[in-house]
């Protein structure tokens, strides 16, 4: 079945925070592809991609950056599909420059923006899932059982403290 | 034609911001709500909103709210609708503490953020637009048609500098 | 003797955090019940919580969480306890996230908040304590003798520099 | 009747916010007191009216301070009365600095912080009368019914967007 | 004569702030020219412009943008020219996001940032100035002219104080 | 000789940093004492302290302090001699806490602020010595020595790059 | 008499600010200078200002710059006499980027560093007094008189409020 | 081959953030000089190095700095070649104390400041080649070449995920 969703990221070293997102996705049955794409590095292989992405059947894409992080806000300056942004954990300040960097976008080019790191990557696949789940019974049937599923987890964890 | 986007706010001020939200969602002819609703001054309203959005036939919900910025999170934890968050600028901390409180979520319950104030609220209605013509074609051409418009201006108006 | 003070975390990582504020209260013979409740993750068991603390007899509730830290508001939001706030570090943004979350609220809902991480929750359960302490001279005076002990430390710890 | 809340503040310039927590006080019939007691151009003074304070009856301390704000804390180390914090916003960075002096206290000495301004104002008032409210069920019933009242205003709020 | 640095900014708003680049290098005889480019309206624009940047003769390119500011360091993607990139203010945090947005660029891809606001942009014009006065004796004559004037101005202003 | 500078600290684990302040003033000559004195624990010992300080032939007062950082400013508070503040690096803020508790002193009691952690506490140590040295040329040819040497260092220290 | 004390600032329009200090020092009997003197633009007669500043009798340099401040370290590594930084307040980032340029100087060459604005220029005057009291007790005496003149009136100033 | 490129850096422990943009300038075949000049240790040889440079024969200054950076800003005040400044990171505040202290210079005398860090070297390396490509076709050949080589890394990068 072909990708619904796009997960790319700028740089390899983003993947060990990018691979949750494809966790969840997989996880939920959303078919995606994946994909280093830099905004720097490779800005026309980035426009390519962007230009293309509604036509080959995705829904929305997942752009994870870290710094001065223009792949979210770039790629979707190229595509009216939903991007959602995920703020890579930088070196020197946290996460909080790539956090700026992809969530003050000027009006007209929106990007959906979730949490630093870890925890952003992997609501950015539910984020996803969500958005195709508005239109999708199936999708949304499974993001609600998961839901119900961490919601004993936390009901049963607090048992044990 | 029934609501397909739902705009809350946490304070009747916010309504000079999210204002911004309604106009772009009105102008691509998207049907949609509005209403104050405060995550801390009527909490039980807040879930009841959030619990009945998707079967009242909303595909999106817009929350706008500033300082501790409770409203979007807490709507998203009680719907698998996409949630998008707008962060309204704080009087004292210039929307820094908005923007934390709704964009640092934990995994399992998402919020898509923009950026503060104005353009973010006018993204989240265009936000909006971008989930559902992900899924609807004539949608999509509408927010097309929006972007197009806006490059020309931007190319015109560099003549009068 | 049924608990006075009800200390409850959004996740089961933060009871490290949390462990202190549950110290003091032992310390002091203050009885307390504790659990986690999240506010994203368990939203109806957070507002059943907060709604019967009351009729259960508690005097105050100490509520920890991190990144966008909704719990102490929102419970605060369900009942007229005080309601103490204790922003846990978080991993990207060390606790500045949760501090704005938990201290910015808006009139009419206050949280009174404690430092971030392991100080901040120790003083949740002498905060706790102190608010009893203002009308029961008993609980006022353990306060008392556990600072004279603290005073005595400090004025001992210098000569051995 | 003799004041149950002293409300401080570090200069007459905070006046215009501390009025905040003395109209909250006043509305909810809580009598209290209030004086400029500054930390650091009246020491002993403050030092004594915190000595005092619990003779004198109070069941509570409001403390408004901006900048290098050592009040709040200062008063807190004198009295095991519950002591409530006010950050008073600066005129350079915004009431970030006072903030952050009232609210990172060591662990032994804790300061109920609340947010900056005058939101922060009210909710010192607020806090004040929940936490004598937890004790007396007049004052408790008296914050309820205040609580109800601008719940409704909310919900009417929303028909006039 | 044709131009030897190109000016762009994000948006005609934007002019405001970079006019203080194009008058220091008017003032000190250096043909440039000026356009908006918008890197999230225009993007295609944006890539033509930078493509063609050398080959038109440019030495240098002065960028300008505020918020998630992109359009320095995708111009820089773009060509092998040394990209100035001024940081507007923004209007919710004062130019940070701008700042970071600009200046945290991954290793590969520099853009020489200058300050935040009015004062950057002149600089900018300046730096660029400088870039080619250390391969043209005349324009470095006059850069060092300008500074001696600048000196003899700051030493008879302390006469007046 | 009788002690010219008093070193104290608001905890015994602020030594580790403040033993640098020491490690200067002994390697200059400067006789000095030190003492842990905590603003919040041992309030009456600092005021009298304080108190004391100048008749028992104290030139300067360096203060350590780490959070809620009160003490330099409170020693300040009462006495006229000049207090050197060294903000000690704290667990969750960096010490951004303790930098602005201790610098942001309002008008009327000055607190001299030098750098964050062990660099701030030797730079305190070589203040006080440079203030004696003001008025003692035996000191002050001592500082200069020390400087001439550590330039020196560096001269040579480049070599070897 | 000749002056005892310099008041030097980066530029004229820090005049508004750095005149607190001069009020202070005039206040107080104590002969002092003024001068603009800019790191940046004048940075040979910075340096002779600062190599020449004890032979001609100063005992403290009080330095006041915004932005990059460069001013107060550069004065501070040519001259051991003690150097105090004024932050002055920056139009974009409030005195942040001011106060962190003065007060983060590297273990060797101290800047005794106040707050940002005017309370800092005002306490930037006392401090330098405080220092010549420290070793002349007419100009403690006058300090000491100043401070207890404060003390009455904000003992009075409660009255009215 | 005479240098073209002057690397200076505050201390010794900045060479191993330099080293990165010693490594690019090396490997783009570009001949540099690197040594460490301090400018609160060295300030007389700091002027000395920069008052030389140009008639040395160098087209670019490269300066790293840590915490209250001010050599790349002092340089600049010196000569009216490019400088371009990097922020170490500083131990305390990760970087954000040298990155202010860089950029946020005065109108009149630029620095072109690049990331905090390694990438930050590197880039500094890669500007000054720039700078100098701009006018030497060979080697902006080289930086073409060596951009080329790297976004083809990046293509195949994303095979391996």
């Amino acid at each position: 079945m072909s990708a619904k969703v796009g997960v790319i990221m700028g740089s390899k070293s983003d993947w060990e925070t990018m691979k949750g997102a494809c966790d969840v996705l997989e996880e939920l049955g959303i078919p995606y592809e994946k994909r280093v794409v830099s905004a720097h590095r490779t800005p026309d292989l980035m426009f390519e991609y962007a230009e293309t992405a509604a036509s080959r059947g995705l829904k929305a894409i997942i752009a994870g950056a870290g710094g001065a992080a223009h792949l979210p806000g770039m790629v979707a300056a190229k595509t009216v599909l939903p991007v959602i942004g995920v703020p890579v954990k930088s070196s020197n300040l946290n996460g909080l420059d790539s956090l700026l960097s992809i969530v003050q976008m000027p009006a007209g080019v929106p990007v959906a923006t979730v949490a630093i790191g870890h925890a952003g990557a992997a609501n950015a696949g539910l984020l996803a899932a969500q958005i195709i789940g508005a239109f999708d019974p199936e999708v949304r049937a499974r993001v609600e059982a998961r839901r119900e599923r961490i919601r004993r987890e936390v009901m049963e964890s607090g048992e044990t403290l």
